[in-house]
């Protein structure tokens, strides 16, 4: 049996009870290390009968079928940081169980795309939701602006997600088909502000250019974080 | 000290650690009981060292201070069925615990508006979510409409709530100051589908009317429920 099981928002204490349940009783625990992070201290605060918690990076999750293969005949659970269905990328691990007809059963807990309405902004006034990925040399995405100005245009809130890049690559590597890693870079508020008025002056440029003097001349970005 | 707790999906064992031990050390526990419902057996299965879960419609906690009052001296949680924060109306609570100078915690968990993930579709792809009211004598809105159709035409899903009515009462009773209740309402998916098609058929027939023939002429409506 796979279990995804929700962290919640980062602390050991956010996990809900059934999750631990499941942790205490599951031979292999594995922890997502690629889409989030998870303080170092708090997992050492998680006992689970001395068990010992495996790191999961992109890599090990897309490329290999230990998970997979270990919850044919053991109980195996997979940690995600907040909901395990908040990141996309989850969606895979559960078709390949899927596909090898092993179980699988989702233990939800607490995401920042609820947990957001703490700020005071009302829930129901959040449009889609949006991953600001970190510019590098792969290249410079801008379709998150082009959501963010929907949503903004429909008076909706967006609630903008902060890309990490653990354990990646740099071209050069992947090139030359070294493993040799990047150091972890977890993306700022300062670094998403900068990307977004950045694309919004490039567009803004680009009407002018095209004598089209109406553009909009200002926005508002209101940054949260711990 | 105020705690709003999230009860998450339904059972008592998605309680996260945190929320329990907070519901164990408080002196009032209260428990919405007008945005969601929660299961009696599950309450029941609930130990917080014998103590009685106080039921809270919404008269009592828009209406009345008790909650508000008890908490300046005592702890009080207030349980909410999901994240605390997902109905917009428990900002109210918090805000009049704010103007009293009275401390408050919010403890998060999982909510519908994440865990809708599980039937497959991407949380980037969801737009705005909507409530759909149950139409009765007071009226029938339609705003609900405009924004799954406003969310159909950018490509996104909608995750549609659907209203329930515990101790309300009929105009006529309001009119004559009578404190007797209808019985409880909780809105099928049957009852959503027929309403939004009902305004669409409206709308359709609106727009033949002008002489618009380039009406919609089908809509897709999946449903989900337990």
């Amino acid at each position: 049996m796979l279990y995804l099981v929700g962290l919640g928002l980062g602390s050991f204490s956010d996990l809900t009870m059934k999750g631990y349940d499941v942790l205490k009783k599951c031979d292999y625990v594995y922890l997502d290390s690629y889409t989030s992070i998870f303080s170092e201290e708090e997992l050492k605060a998680l006992d689970i009968n001395g068990k010992c918690i495996l790191p999961a990076d992109r890599e090990f999750v897309e490329q290999s079928n230990e998970i997979i293969d270990r919850a044919k005949n053991h109980d195996v659970a997979f940690l995600v940081v907040g909901d395990p269905l908040g990141a996309t990328t989850h969606s895979d691990i559960i078709l390949r169980a899927v596909e090898k007809n092993i179980s699988y059963q989702i233990i939800h807990n607490a995401s920042v795309i609820t947990a957001v309405g703490c700020c005071g902004l009302q829930l129901y006034n959040f449009g889609a939701t949006v991953s600001i990925p970190l510019w590098d040399e792969f290249g410079h995405p801008e379709s998150f602006y082009d959501r963010v100005i929907m949503n903004m245009k429909s008076g909706f809130h967006t609630l903008c997600l902060l890309d990490i890049k653990v354990k990646e690559r740099s071209l050069e590597n992947i090139l030359r088909d070294r493993k040799v890693y990047e150091p972890s870079r977890f993306m700022s508020c300062y670094e998403a502000v900068h990307q977004i008025v950045d694309v919004s002056n490039r567009k803004a440029d680009d009407q002018r250019s095209k004598g089209n003097t109406a553009v909009m001349k200002s926005c508002i970005v209101i940054c949260l974080s711990d």
